[in-house]
Parts: C-alpha cells; structure tokens; sequence
C-alpha cells in the first residue's frame, strides 16, 4: 500500500513503528525551582562525534515545552543515561505524570547524583551517563531539538576493555518499538562491513 | 570510571557504542549525473511527527559531503528504507566503497524503482519506503544533518492490521549496535506506560 503518512493511523503511529529499534535517552534534568527531573525520550541519536554530540527531540515549542526540555534550556545542561534491561522498568516509572515539585528520581526509587560537569542530576549507579551542555536547541515543526555536547561521561568499569575502551558487546541496552513494546539487544549478529 | 568522551578509546567508539541499538535508515538518493546510490546511515531518527520529519546525520560537510548528503541537496530528496532481517546482508553490502557511476542497487542486487512524490530512487520491494523532500540541513561540527519531510510513504500489507494501520508487532527490523554489531528485533517485551 503506498499514500501520505497519515493514511496508515497517523504519522506518528507509522514514524514510531517502523523507525525501530530506537535508542533511548533517559534525560535528567533541573528546573530552576530546583526540581530533579528524570524522564524518557527516542527520539534521539547522536549527531558527530566531533565535538561529541547528541540530539533529543521533545515534543512542544516555544511557550509549550515539557520539563525536560524547559529544564535543558534553563540550566543550559542535561544529563542522558542509556537504560539497560535491568533499568528498564525503572525507566518505564518515570514515565508517570507527577505532581509538581515531586521528582521522577524518588518516584521511581533511584538515587540521584550530582554531575560533574554540568548543572543536573544524573542516575548514580547508571551503566553508562553522558553529562551535556545544550549547545542549540531549533524548533522543527510542533518539536523543539536539543543538541547537547558531551562534556563528561561515566561508564561502568565492565563496559570496558581491557585496553578501557568501551565495548558494546557487554551492555544489554533496550531499544524502544512502538505501543508498549521494547525490544532487548540480546539477539546479535555481526556482518563484516565490506572494503 | 568518569572523563572525558574521547579517554574511552575515542568519541566515535564511546558515542556509537552506548547509543544503541539505532534505527537504521538505508537512503536512496540520485546524483546530479542520474547515478543512483543507496547507503545505510545509524545517526538517524524521527524528529516529529507534526510534519512528518526524519533526520540523517551524515559525515562531512560544506564541500566535502558524501554521496547521499550531496545527492540529497542537488535533487532536494531522498528515500528512508527501513531494514528488516531479510535484507540485512543486502544493506551491508550497500556500504561498500564502489567505482564512481556505480549503482550500489546493481551491486547488491536490488531492483530499482522510481519515487512517487520525488526525484529519487527506492527499494521496489522493500517492506516500508519513506519518501522525503529535504526541508533542511544543518552543519553541527563535522557533520551534516538533512531534515526530510515524509511526502509518501510505501508499506508492505503484511505490516497493517485489520484496519489499515501500521502495526509494529509484525515489523522484524534490525537495529545497528556498533563494530560489526548489529541486533534482531525479535526478543521483545511489553510495559504499560503508568498513568
């Protein structure tokens, strides 16, 4: 079947289907009232590494962010964790929508740590954590991208080589499908790229 | 262990390794010389659905962009194709370097088919086919993001349920993890989203 976008359910259900599996940004976040804020996003890549650089897309513009995002721009800084599948409900919990001034961190049962580099929270015992400075955020139609450079990360000592390089063959991250559907990265498969 | 992105081997290594697994967008475009390229890109996500929008991170930039980048902005366009497992080996063999006027469909054995709604080619028989008018590209650091708005969309019937919408359940993608990494999506789980 071949039509526009919104002849399959709505665009979003068709984007968020079948640009799968997606990686997920688990954003930590601060308010200016001081408010820890933890919450998940996949609409998110890396952009370069050169200068190290990842991208969150949240849903709202202008006057109409969400927290995150609000937060990103008001403190200039955001932390992303990658959530593995022992993170992964966890994860899902901060998710919910709180009162005001109640942090996903508690919520969720998760000890908050300062970053070191930048002003937000970031998860103490999560496997991996990149601590960014918002460097531009562009409004692209009803979304708004914040572009965060990499100052600072923390990785578990197991997700590292022998050499200290990070090996991705030990981290079980969880992709995110669509609905309420994940996918765990368990099922490998290694093709040589060819020259 | 904490630092800088690049003490864990190098930026790229760290960047590509923890964010995973990525969707994986395998891009059809046409150069100004009508030579067709196809080319798989990890740095590649849903921006929003309001446009429809897709955003590739390809590196390069200014006069030094690759195929795809340049062929994007010559012909304003370019095709997403979403990678299932069947067309795994296919993809990697995309990403070979070939002689210049080469068509990397004819060197992975796949059949052309022309664009509906624009001026680039397309996987006849892939599953589901985005095509994207490019809106706009962005330089960050080394590299180039290109905006698409999805114009029209191709889906194979077997990925719509009764009533006509995208149903991701059906949807066997493969997502890149890095190195010669990749992940099925068949080991799946579900979570409720709270309230």
């Amino acid at each position: 079947m071949e039509g526009e976008p919104t002849a399959f359910g709505s665009a979003y259900r068709l984007l968020s289907g079948a640009v799968v599996p997606r990686p997920i940004a688990w954003v930590g976040s601060r308010s200016a009232d001081g408010v820890d804020n933890l919450a998940p996003y996949s609409f998110f890549n890396v952009v370069t590494p050169e200068p190290p650089t990842l991208v969150v897309s949240a849903y709202g513009r202008g006057d109409d962010l969400k927290d995150t995002a609000r937060n990103a721009v008001d403190r200039g800084a955001f932390v992303v964790h990658v959530v593995t599948r022992a993170f992964a409900e966890a994860m899902n919990e901060t998710s919910a929508t709180l009162p005001p001034g109640e942090s996903e961190f508690e919520h969720a049962g998760l000890t908050p740590a300062e970053a070191t580099e930048v002003d937000a929270p970031r998860i103490a015992d999560a496997p991996v954590a990149f601590e960014c400075s918002l460097v531009e955020t562009t409004e692209v139609g009803a979304s708004t991208l914040l572009f965060g450079e990499v100052q600072w990360a923390h990785v578990d000592e197991e997700l590292l080589d022998d050499a200290g390089k990070f090996d991705v063959r030990d981290l079980d991250a969880v992709g995110r499908l669509s609905g309420s559907y994940y996918a765990a990265t368990d099922d490998r498969f290694a093709m040589e790229r060819p020259p």
